[in-house]
């Protein structure tokens, strides 16, 4: 029967992936370390190297394990990429809607923006203002859109918090699309002009540790720049 | 030269990945629509049915398609399970703390109590109510954990908000760990009715259509439960 004998592959497969990850956990492993190989595992599991080679293929696509450029497996570093692939994917397929996105984005990045505001370093915070400022005074140019991304990423890394950093990370794909397209919605010179200020005013309240106008300035960034792409 | 012919397969592992992403994109496919096999894959890119395979096997790793049970591939649902295990893999590796995961899931249950409020529907609201009465009125009970992942759960869907149902989804696991270690931090009768009060409380506010109060109740929730564990 195909279906049972496939039932116990994946069965062995998510056991052998179980293993791996009992292995870093109780080595006490951190991002880099060497793990040992698909043998030795298949030997310990007295399983099929072919289902050892399942199981690490998986993990290195969940980025619990590095096996570029053929080197020994290391353990892996959470970079945003697996959320970002799970966005897109949901977006694609119609399970979430864009509308969806944004709303998640604005409720994490009004506390990254107040989080930065206690916790930025003073080189931190003089990032993040230089940032808003090389957007442009009165109007956009060729890097905004870039710039534009810096600048959030700056202030999700400046709070300190590691978790909400992959989140933001994970938007970057989409911010791609998204900034251009918000910016093309304003059309004037001094629409324009506003953004780039509600920008340059959320630096400043970060600077100032104004955690709650931070807040209030990243909320009116979103209702105001973002807002005008969903309607 | 073993890593040149490495990179090459990762490199034809990643465009046949594209291939797979792009043809369910391309042909709007949703979840549950049956995607052609591996050998019309390998045939339309050129490449072996090994790194087709590989591909499928990463896809299916990251739920962008699911092959269970030896069936045709079909298109993937998301379900959490994938943000949950780069959550575990962080937490495991020292890569985020716990108090991050806190940070994060406050930020998040404050809104999705406050779209509660908003969105849910009559049988939505009635279901919240009805699992903060039944973790209990003074004392905790065998099935309280459940009840608790439950109320978090139903909250999160009535948000309306499929990411935002999805990312709460994803913090399961951890729960089933840290709901019984912050009821274990509540010592008295009185600290234990005071917990099941505060839920009560939340779900009241939400019936009653009030998104700051429900949001409040969230946070003090977070505040005075879990942050107990933190100390």
């Amino acid at each position: 029967m195909a279906t049972v004998a496939q039932d116990q592959g994946k069965t062995l497969v998510a056991k052998a992936m179980d293993a791996v990850k009992n292995h870093i956990r109780v080595s006490g492993l951190h991002v880099g370390d060497a793990l040992p190989g698909e043998r030795f595992f298949a030997d310990q599991l007295g399983v099929s190297r072919a289902v050892m080679r399942e199981a690490f293929g998986a993990l290195a696509a969940l980025k619990l394990i590095d096996v570029a450029n053929g080197r020994r497996a290391k353990v892996g570093a959470i970079d945003g990429s697996v959320i970002a692939e799970s966005l897109d994917h949901a977006l694609s397929t119609e399970q979430i809607k864009v509308a969806d996105v944004w709303d998640v984005r604005r409720t994490i990045e009004m506390r990254t923006a107040a989080l930065a505001a206690r916790n930025a370093t003073q080189i931190q915070a003089a990032r993040i203002v230089a940032l808003a400022d090389a957007m442009g005074d009165d109007h956009p140019h060729d890097q905004t859109t870039e710039d534009d991304i810096e600048f959030h990423l700056a202030i999700a890394e400046a709070s300190g918090n590691a978790l909400f950093n992959q989140i933001v990370t994970s938007f970057v794909p989409l911010m791609r699309v998204a900034v251009p397209q918000a910016w093309m919605t304003r059309q004037t010179a001094e629409e324009k002009a506003d953004i780039l200020d509600r920008h340059r005013r959320l630096a400043w309240a970060i600077a100032n540790r104004d955690a709650d106008e931070a807040a209030r300035c990243m909320a009116s960034h979103f209702d105001e720049a973002i807002g005008a792409l969903l309607r």
